[in-house]
């Protein structure tokens, strides 16, 4: 946590409470904080800026002196869209794509994705992994989260308008171009990438007769939550 | 596992057999294959290839019609150097690392690096995550690894000679120049990533004393995994 995320109806003038049992351990241990200290705070969808701690104890923390006078970084100009993954990857996915500054993360169903993720408990936690990423990331501004369980109409009646005049690329092992080459003429502002094992022939097909570029990422194959942060590292300043 | 590592001393011309019990699981498990499939399978050390299932029971697999005439991928030109981050997460890095074809790996102590971390049982499994990642990357040449428990005298001693003529860059998310600006003359030989909440301003300064260049990854602060692989991220073709 660079930054504790406090909700809106938490804040009255210029004081705050927080009640989240993972912020209050994580100001008590990791940052040591106590009363007097001055924490690193946001407020969630508005502004950043720091407040006082003036009261602690092991249920709340009560926060004086909120001053947010700072706007969040910029958001991507980027969509990703990705193949529901394993559950417990899809945590560290969604927290660093958050974290990146992603600005819409939408999950599809793939040919190779396990059907039973959709049903997975974890799947509900997403706002949970959002929150971490925003403070990991020094952010306030969630992205927009899309459910998109149906492969074939996704692609042929929402994905289209997505995309309009914009670039769109997809990780394929197979592809002829590069995604090094396929960034030299810009970044694009749809990136889509499939679950292990990638998606099948069929899929991808779909997706090049909307007019996504297929690029490859080189000869090597890397885990899923590798390549997405591979790919995302293009967009570091 | 996107290609099965078989040690040399395993194989007898063109028979081999494989005992280790993940292989044996994801062969049977992930992969689906029996009697008479083909795997794609690499000397470790040595070239990759394919070979066919013969027999196979619950403690071992064996291997006829060997045969082995592919290179593996060239590594990259690049020395990672890390300072030791949780064991958890060391195993994820180290993966992604060798996965990546990164020839070097050197773990560092640093001020923010817990101390307890060294005395993990897990950093006595590194050479296991490289074979993973090697399986992962299809690759059969493990990176170097080198531990630098003291981190005045690596830096002092032995750095300058590792990075010789050659650009080095360490990420500090207060640096002036950005890591993606710093790239556009070419990319480093050496990349030095602090543990989580990063490097110390005196250690900065050393490194800086012998040469290495700090680079910012913009505002957002990412977990040294997602750091790692999007700074990676540029050497993909």
């Amino acid at each position: 946590m660079n930054i504790i995320l406090l909700s809106p109806n938490s804040i009255t003038g210029n004081h705050a409470r927080i009640d989240d049992k993972a912020a209050i351990t994580h100001i008590r241990t990791v940052l040591g904080a106590g009363v007097d200290d001055i924490l690193k705070v946001g407020c969630l969808h508005g502004l950043i800026g720091t407040a006082t701690i003036t009261q602690m104890d092991d249920d709340s923390i009560r926060l004086g002196g909120l001053s947010l006078d700072k706007s969040p970084p910029p958001k991507l100009n980027l969509t990703v869209i990705l193949a529901l993954p394993r559950p417990k990857v899809l945590r560290r996915l969604v927290m660093d794509m958050t974290a990146m500054g992603v600005n819409r993360i939408i999950l599809i169903n793939s040919y190779r994705t396990d059907k039973s993720y959709w049903g997975s408990p974890l799947l509900n936690k997403i706002d949970e992994y959002i929150i971490e990423g925003l403070q990991q990331g020094i952010d306030t501004m969630p992205p927009e989260i899309v459910m998109a369980k149906r492969f074939k109409p996704f692609v042929q009646d929402e994905l289209p308008t997505i995309i309009g005049d914009a670039k769109a690329l997809v990780a394929h092992p197979y592809a002829d171009t590069s995604f090094g080459v396929a960034v030299q003429t810009g970044l694009p502002s749809v990136l889509i990438v499939g679950a292990e094992g990638g998606f099948i022939p069929y899929e991808i097909e779909l997706l090049q007769s909307i007019g996504v570029q297929a690029v490859s990422l080189g000869s090597r194959i890397l885990r899923t939550e590798a390549a997405v942060n591979a790919l995302l590292g293009r967009w570091l300043d």
